[in-house]
């Protein structure tokens, strides 16, 4: 059986978000699909031990923003690879409240679903949510999560279904450095040594010192 | 509220299939999404008007093959734009069954799901199914709706939650030829007209008498 063939499915890239009380939180999710088109219902699949998750159950309202291909890669890296119980994902990023559910402005538009049914998977959580809310921002080509993966090369966070340990490919050419905390490969020109202190690791925005030498 | 930010979610393309008693049958879809991974599981979200969805739901297993952007449209057409309850959609084709179920030899690959539970939201079920078999036929770049809608120019079958009834654009330089049946739009450069009375919908496969002047 080869489960690589999971990998052919293809997927958006979404900013998952809900109200933690009054405190706006969020995550990344890339499993966001439209169910029924009358009323408009969509699900989504989120893992347990997401923070986000509790939220959602809490409020019962989840917000998507959707994200385009020329979106700030530090947004996915921000929401995803960090956990809304320790630190406040949205602070310094402008968002709205629409609908009691705090989406960042950001991407193409947002959309906000009430929380109507879920139903228990295993470690996840599939949420079926009625629209009640959606604008756009700007038109825009909507990122996949193929072209997250090999355009931008970034990585899965640990909770999403499609995470996969991955080793780098040796390369004899030069040294390869890897973001420890997002697995993000150094991919630049300019010597990794070379780079300015100040470099942090675009995707999830962690400084120059948790890179390692692989 | 723009309800059509739900055109930016993305999608793949697949074909899902089960066998009816002995025999095999199967229809498009684009909502199939991993939720687990270990072990995997995903769901599968199927219109119940569906035959197929029939056919799952009484074999407690379906297949989905993943098509690439360089497979035959013919075969979205085929599954897609017709009722397995009135024709055999397997007929001349090439297919194999894996676990109990038939998957067509066209796409990337296959994968067999058992149906290990459901969920009903109005109009559509949501299957759950568990990986019990997957291989992969022959590298490829996965087919996503926005392909098929965008480069292909299909379009949604009624059942799809992301139909919508669309007017083709006026065009002052030509006319403009419309399948009747699955909504494809003549799109050529020989005038409609002078095709031949072979020509076929490349969707659906009807006839040229089908088509409908705009």
């Amino acid at each position: 059986m080869n489960t690589k063939m999971l990998f052919n499915l293809s997927y958006g890239l979404y900013i998952i978000s809900a109200m933690d009380g009054e405190r706006p939180t969020g995550c990344t999710a890339n499993s966001l699909i439209q169910i029924t088109a009358d009323p408009i219902k969509v699900a989504l699949s989120m893992n347990k031990d997401n923070y986000t998750n509790k939220c959602i159950r809490e409020s019962g309202k989840f917000g998507a923003v959707v994200l385009a291909e020329d979106s700030d890669p530090s947004l996915i890296g921000g929401f995803g690879f960090r956990s809304g119980k320790d630190c406040d994902k949205f602070d310094g990023l402008d968002y709205e409240v629409h609908s009691g559910v705090p989406v960042v402005k950001a991407g193409i538009g947002y959309m906000v679903f009430n929380v109507v049914d879920s139903m228990e998977v295993d470690t996840h959580t599939i949420f079926i949510g009625e629209l009640i809310d959606a604008e756009e921002y700007v038109p825009g080509t909507p990122m996949t999560y193929s072209y997250y993966h090999n355009v931008i090369k970034g990585k899965s966070p640990k909770n999403a279904p499609t995470y996969v340990k991955e080793e780098p490919k040796e390369d004899n050419k030069k040294d390869i450095w890897v973001c420890s905390v997002c697995g993000y490969v150094y991919d630049g020109d300019v010597p990794f040594e070379e780079l300015p202190e100040t470099y942090k690791c675009p995707i999830c925005q962690q400084p120059k010192s948790v890179f390692k030498k692989k």
